[in-house]
């Protein structure tokens, strides 16, 4: 045999095996396994370095575009993976990491994971998933008796129907606001007289048939930025999008709500949802959602809750009150990858009225025949995985009791560290915490006085070097790894509505500690007196 | 302490702990983990049924809609998931499973997508994600050069680019071709003088600012669902993606398609995308997609290759050459968890020009900062697990050979199964495999002889009977749990181009052997047997 020959020959036979035999037990690949079963906080402790390298450095590691033309060993290639991959990704499930939403996993997720993946279902239809199809609806059905708590009747009647949907599982919060919209664009635009419906037609035809001179979603000015996106997408358009002012708590004000929807009435623009958010992504504030509910009934519109990230909260009896009102919303967004301790890539919309996704049913010809199970019939994504089962799990092993302690712990959490905050002369509270979610900066005490003697112009000069400090901090105290807050921008009123950087903390994981949390505190502290620049700046005006 | 109290203590002490201690290594879910990691295939043959129970009696075991208010040990639940998910599931890896695009998985898949759900990054942004982020550009890098063939400055140049992108990863081809649609559709009508552009003002005004009196997306009768989907969402509609009829191979006709844009083109319609098909969903061909190329060019268009299915044949040097043109489409989809065998969970869309994805740039003030590398700055998507770390390990370690083995040898097997269906009386192949996709009916000599001699009249009621013949086996079939062939209806030229029922097979899974195909086909003979009525009423017509 030539070279040529054997090397194929050799690859053919390896490449059999990749599908049959796993490596034997001691390879680089089974220890890693092992150590992340038998403790993978350890795992993550050992592999991802604490101090990060610069971004343009990693990307020398990820600098080839060609496909190699030589297979590598499985052996190689995971070690390869844990120098370069592992060693520079986040600890996303470090207690200290309590910047972003994403937080520790149950262990029991990890085998389920494996188990999920190996099973390779499909959800799209039930020729690739079986019981995964009963199975997620039945996850729907829960998580939309968690929203709606109707009775047992109703779930008997719908949960398992072929033409009906208790809502749409899908890998985030994005695509299940946009599928809501989608829906709910649908049912205001549908078939009537001559008009064959917007799903048909399209959206000009639509606006010409029903004689409107516009198609707008109101939301408050701490939406989502999926919102735009879902509009621009829509055809809708960004600018349809109209943010109504919030109140001193964050919250949507519901006089200017209905100011504005009156005016749009006026003007001959069709309202298409009105979306109430249940936990803001930058401060964690719950809209009012009952008063919400009666301003979208008084303009019969549809009432759309962003509970992406707060849906959680009403999985406990002490907190769910304060989502009081979302029982009322034609569809609810609820992440199950942010405080349902999930991985990555579970999301969901549940809709009131289980007859509303029949505006974007579709069929074909080799799967989602018409009367067809087939769960892709009604969600906007196709092939899809078996995510389900995780929450399924989830709901099962820590079940609503486990789920209220998780919830009540990071309010409480929260709750503590805004007391340390305010306590400390060299910090400043931005936003109090109503969920485990809250704002802050470093401001000196000194600072802190100078700003509250100085005229408006004064205070923006003042606070101009502190959203630089702010910055270098955060960006500081990711790089050295120990902990990790993240910032954003935000109005602030006793600035004079002024966007002000702050760092932005999420409280969600349960092994986070309060020395954790004061910690955090001491590096900022020192981490601000490395600054050469914007302290000084700052101190010099004092 | 009261019993409350008490179950509220023991509650809290195994909450914190399920963040923490695995089980003991011989609990329920180690021995499942061990048996998964030493031997999928014997675990998956083991644990699911082998006979079939009927989706309504499995829907009982799925019936409460209560979220539990008392949590489940780990073992019970797991044995609880083995007994009434994992028994009920499908076997996709089976190599008799020949029905579907989902396949066996490469063993180091498994232990990786631990890892990756381990790390639980996001990739939506750099903060949640890190390496994961220049891997993911890298990914689609390769994937963009395996369809471009740009050179090594041009990757230098955009790959790791923060206001470009290569391409978008996404949950799967759905996402994938709504995606290149969005993009396409906002670079057509984007700003122009007064007008800000479709993102910000909508469809409805951008129409009316081109003075378009239409939108349309042109592709052939054998397109995905998934297009007309994508025309429903982005507010263009269903019935503005135009079928093209397709010659007796099932590719698209393009002297209709041309005189379809210059008719479109006198009505002052414009095309937003001509769409070739690389691997149609229902027979596996493969449009002429450098004609389509020309025409596109010559009408000022985009053009868009939906190769979900079949983009993965340009890793076949062989086989490459079948999607010749391919390099001129604006933007191509492809699967990885299709033909590329990584799990459910990834595809993925290229673009020609790195900058065409300015048309959906969007931000935030906590995440996508402008001029940050943040993904999520450029996807349809928000927060996104790291699929791409199994697309990154399946080119190193099977490498392009590797894939070009495996495409080759399920194209070579395809057409072993067409030549035996040929050979034998009693089964009649409908189309030909171009790709290791084919379809076929059970339908015995002395019919084919009648249909032969029969008026056209006749021909349907015939037709007719071996519709629900085709229907009856492939359902038995599925249910006996021994193989799986898919079905669909496909216009049959030979027949007048009625929709006909048939079976469908894709042959992508390695380890499906000779014998096994051989075996699927005495099975269907054996199960037309058992047809009652469907059978006898066609034996005595002849």
């Amino acid at each position: 045999m030539t070279t040529n020959k054997r090397t194929a020959k050799a690859t053919q036979e390896s490449l059999h095996s990749i599908f049959t035999i796993p490596e034997a037990p001691d390879s680089t690949l089974g220890l890693i396994e092992k150590e992340i079963s038998e403790n993978l906080a350890g795992f993550l402790g050992n592999h991802i370095a604490a101090k990060e390298r610069a971004l343009s450095e990693i990307e020398k590691d990820f600098a080839s575009s060609a496909i190699p033309e030589e297979p590598s060993f499985v052996s190689d290639h995971t070690r390869h993976i844990l120098d370069k991959v592992v060693a520079q990704s986040v600890h996303t499930s470090s207690p200290s990491f309590i910047g972003h939403m994403t937080s520790a996993l149950p262990y029991f997720i990890l085998p389920l994971s494996k188990l999920m993946v190996g099973l390779n279902q499909n959800l799209v239809k039930i020729e690739t998933s079986k019981a995964f199809t009963p199975l997620e609806r039945q996850v729907l059905g829960m998580m939309h008796r968690l929203v709606y708590q109707d009775n047992d009747h109703f779930y008997e009647q719908w949960m398992h129907s072929a033409n009906h949907s208790l809502g749409a599982f899908c890998s985030g919060g994005t695509v299940a606001n946009l599928t809501a919209f989608w829906v709910a664009r649908n049912n205001l635009l549908k078939a009537d007289g001559d008009f064959k419906g917007i799903a048909r037609e399209g959206l000009f035809n639509a606006l010409k048939h029903y004689k409107y001179d516009g198609l707008v979603i109101l939301v408050s000015d701490r939406g989502h930025y999926s919102l735009k996106k879902s509009a621009d997408i829509l055809g809708i358009g960004q600018d349809s999008v109209i943010s109504i002012p919030t109140d001193g708590h964050n919250r949507i004000d519901c006089q200017k709500l209905r100011e504005k929807c009156l005016e749009l009435k006026q003007r001959n623009i069709r309202v298409l949802s009105i979306v109430g958010v249940a936990g803001t992504t930058e401060t964690g504030n719950i809209d009012p959602l009952d008063k919400m509910a009666d301003i979208a009934e008084e303009f019969q519109t549809h009432f759309h809750v962003d509970a992406a990230w707060g849906g959680a909260t009403l999985l406990s009896n002490k907190y769910r009150p304060l989502l009081k009102g979302i029982e009322r919303a034609d569809s609810v967004t609820i992440d199950a990858h942010k405080q349902m301790y999930v991985p990555m890539g579970a999301g969901l919309v549940v809709f009131k009225n289980p007859a509303s996704v029949a505006s974007i049913e579709h069929h074909a010809e080799y799967i989602l025949r018409k009367g067809s199970k087939d769960l892709g019939s009604h969600t906007l994504e196709g092939s899809r995985p078996g995510m389900a089962m995780l929450v399924y799990a989830s709901l099962h092993i820590i079940s609503r009791p486990g789920y209220e302690m998780l919830i009540n712990q990071g309010i409480d959490r929260a709750r503590y560290f805004a007391k340390r905050i305010n306590q400390h002369a060299d910090f400043e509270l931005i936003t109090e915490p109503e969920l485990c979610l809250l704002t802050y900066r470093y401001n000196p005490k000194a600072v802190q006085n100078l700003l509250a003697s100085s005229s408006a112009e004064q205070q923006d000069k003042i606070n101009d070097l502190l959203d630089d400090l702010t910055k270098f901090i955060q960006k500081r105290q990711r790089e050295n790894g120990k902990s990790f807050v993240s910032r954003t921008r935000i109005e602030v009123q006793r600035y004079q509505g002024r966007k002000t950087v702050v760092f932005r903390v999420v409280l969600a994981n349960p092994l986070t500690s309060n020395e954790i949390l004061n910690d955090v505190l001491v590096e900022q502290l020192e981490l601000a007196q490395e600054s050469e620049t914007f302290l000084p700046d700052l101190l010099s005006l004092t």
